[in-house]
C-alpha cells in the first residue's frame, strides 16, 4: 500500500502528488512552513490526507518553540495552526486537526510544555494510525454494498493517496475483492487537475483492481449506457444535513446517477463531517488559479487571456447521496446528524444492502 | 468572421484546427485524400464543416478522373466518396453531401462527364454558401429565445470553425447581440480534444462575445448556482424522433439543465438531422484513440497502459431538449419528423419564445 505521508523523525515525509504518476519523489519537510506549502500546491492532497500532514506539521514544529509557559506555548501555536488552516478551506480535515490537538493541549495543560510537544508528536501519529483503521472500517461497511462483478465510477482520487492509507472510496472496493467478489472501476480523469488521471489509476493498477480511465465527459453516457452499477465518491466535508463537498464535477456524477437510478455513495470518515453547520451552503468553496484550467503540465491549452472560473469544489445537496459510508456504519444522509447523539443505537440506524 | 475552409482554385483551403488558438495555419489540400486525411486528423471538424469538406474534395479530385461515359465517372467517383464517409462515422453531414452530388449527377447525367465535374464544384461551393446562410437563419430564430443579459453555456465548438461560417450553437448569440442585447458565454473545455477550450473561446474573442472558459465538470455546479440561462450546442446527427448525438458530455449537460429547469436548445441545420432513422439508438458512436485521453498536447497524463474508453459522441434523448433551433424555425424534438412533410405549415409548428 502506497504511503501518501509519514512521520519520520524530525521530518514529516510526503510523497509528491504533484508528481505523480511519472515520478516517485518523496519531500521531507523540515518545518510547518514547508508542509504547508506541500498542502497548498497539491503535492499532497486529499481531506484526510491534508488533516494528518497538518498535525504532523504543527508537531513538527511546535518541538522548536521556546516557551516558559502553556500560555506562551499555545500563542506561538497559534500562528502556525492558523497557518495550516489558511491553506485550503473547503475541507474540514485540517480545522478538525488543529481543534483536535488544541483540546488535547488544554486537557493537559497541567503537565508543562516539554510534555506537551511530545503529545503533539504521538497525536499527529494517532490522527494517521486512526485514519487508517477508520478506512478500513469504511471499506467492511461499503463492501455490503458492492456485489460481486459490480463496475463502480469514482470521481477525483479518494484513494489511499488521499487518506493516511487504504482510502476512503476505495476501501469498500479493495475489501469486495478481499471477500472475493469481481469489481472493476472506472475512474473519471477529473479535471482540472487530473486526480483520477494520475492517482486513482495509478494506486488502482498498483494494487490490481481493473480500471479504466474516461473523460469527466464520459461519465453520463456510460450511466445511461447500463455500464456503472454504483458510484462512490470521497469528501472534503460533509454538513449535517448529508450535503456533500466533493472535488468540482461530483455533483454533476449525482445527478446523472440519480436520472439513471444508480446508487451514489459517499465514502466520509467521521472527520470530514462537519456536525457545526447545518447544510452545504454554508461550506466556503475554494477558487483556484486559472492557470489549472488553461494550461495542462505546463502546456497552454487555450487562447492567452481568456477568462476562467476555477473553483475546485461543488456541493451536492443530500438529496441525490443514497448513503454516506462511515467508520461507523452506512446511514442515510439525513439520518447523519443522529449518528453522534449518545446513546442512539446505530445498528437500529444503519442502512442494510 | 473566420473561414474554416473555402474552394481555393485548384485546391481545397483548410484552417487546421488542431493546431489553434496557438498557430493560424492552412493547408492546401490539392486531393481528396489530403482532405480525407484532414477530416480523420480532425484538422476540420465540426458537422456541416466536414460535409462541405467531403464535397470539396470529392469534387477536387474528380477534375482528375478520365472517364468516357457516365457509368465510367461514377464508378471513379465511388471510391472517393466512400473514403470520405469513412473517415467519421456519426456526423450525417458527409453522407448528406455524398448523397446530394449523387443525386445531381443521377439527375444530370445527359449533360456529358465535363460538364458534371463542373457541377460538382459549383454544387460544393453551394453547400458551403448554403451552409452559411442556413446559420444566419438559425440566429435569427434562435436569438428569439435569448433574452437581454443572458449566460448562455455551450459545449465543443459549434462556432464558425465547426461549419462554413457563423457556426448553428453560436449563430443565435452573434444576431442576439447584433439585436443590442448583452450574452455572454460559459465555455466547457470539451475534453478530451478540447474544442471548448482551444476553438469557442478564441473565434469569440475574436468577435468580441464575452467568453469564460471552465472546466466541463463545472456546467453543473455553475447552472446549481443560478449562473447560466439557458444552454446551446450543436450536433452531429439529430434523429426523426430528436433524439441528438453530439460531442460526448453533451447528454450530461442536458441532464444537468434538465434537474436545474435550465432551457437546453439544439441548433441544427435540416442538413444534421437524418430522417431516416427513427431514433438515436441507431447512431453509430464514434470511438477514438486512447492517447486523445492519456496524452494532452502530446504529454502523458496518465500511467501508461491504462485502459480507456473514449467515445467521441453520446446521444440526448429528445426528453431533454426543449427545443431544436433549425433555419425553418424552431420546433419541439418531437415535430421534427413533421418539418419536412410537404404542404404543412411551419408557422403553425414552430415554437415561440
Amino acid at each position: 500500500m502506497v504511503k501518501s505521508i509519514e512521520w519520520a523523525g524530525e521530518k514529516v515525509r510526503i510523497l509528491d502528488q504533484s508528481r505523480l504518476p511519472f515520478e516517485v519523489v518523496y519531500i521531507d519537510c523540515s518545518d510547518y512552513s514547508m508542509v504547508a506549502d506541500a498542502i497548498k500546491t497539491l503535492k499532497i492532497r486529499g481531506a484526510p490526507a491534508i488533516g494528518i500532514a497538518a498535525a504532523m506539521g504543527v508537531a513538527l514544529s511546535a518541538q522548536d518553540i521556546k516557551a516558559s509557559s502553556f500560555e506562551e506555548f499555545m500563542a506561538a501555536l497559534k500562528p502556525l495552526m492558523d497557518t495550516m488552516i489558511s491553506t485550503r478551506p473547503t475541507a474540514v480535515n485540517i480545522r478538525w486537526a488543529m481543534d483536535r490537538l488544541k483540546a488535547l493541549m488544554l486537557k493537559n495543560r497541567h503537565l508543562g510544555v516539554e510534555t506537551l510537544k511530545k503529545m503533539l508528536v504521538y497525536e499527529a501519529k494517532a490522527i494517521l494510525e486512526e485514519d487508517i483503521t477508520a478506512n478500513r472500517a469504511i471499506g467492511s461497511w461499503g463492501a455490503e454494498f458492492i456485489k460481486n462483478g459490480a463496475t463502480v465510477l469514482t470521481h477525483c482520487n479518494a484513494g489511499a493517496l488521499a487518506t493516511g492509507g487504504y482510502g476512503t472510496a476505495t476501501a469498500p472496493i479493495l475489501v469486495a475483492r478481499e471477500q472475493g467478489k469481481e469489481v472493476q472501476v472506472i475512474a473519471d480523469e477529473t479535471r482540472p487537475v487530473l486526480q483520477g488521471a494520475r492517482l486513482t489509476t495509478w494506486e488502482l493498477m498498483q494494487t490490481g483492481v481493473p480500471v479504466t480511465l474516461i473523460t469527466d465527459n464520459s461519465a453520463g453516457a456510460l450511466m445511461k449506457n447500463g455500464r456503472i452499477d454504483l458510484c462512490i465518491v470521497g469528501t472534503d466535508r460533509t454538513a449535517r444535513n448529508g450535503d456533500v463537498a466533493n472535488k468540482i464535477g461530483t455533483y454533476s456524477v449525482a445527478v446523472l446517477a440519480k436520472e439513471n437510478n444508480i446508487p451514489f455513495y459517499v465514502a466520509a470518515p467521521l472527520s470530514s463531517i462537519d456536525f457545526t453547520i447545518p447544510s452545504g451552503e454554508e461550506i466556503p468553496i475554494e477558487q483556484r488559479p486559472a492557470e489549472e484550467v488553461t494550461h495542462i503540465c505546463g502546456h497552454p491549452v487555450a487562447p492567452e487571456g481568456v477568462r476562467v472560473i476555477n473553483m475546485a469544489f461543488d456541493v451536492t445537496p443530500a438529496r441525490y447521496v443514497t448513503a454516506i459510508i462511515t467508520e461507523k456504519g452506512v446511514f442515510r444522509p439525513g439520518d447523519l446528524k443522529k449518528v453522534t447523539i449518545e446513546g442512539v443505537n446505530l445498528s437500529e440506524l444503519r442502512l442494510k444492502p
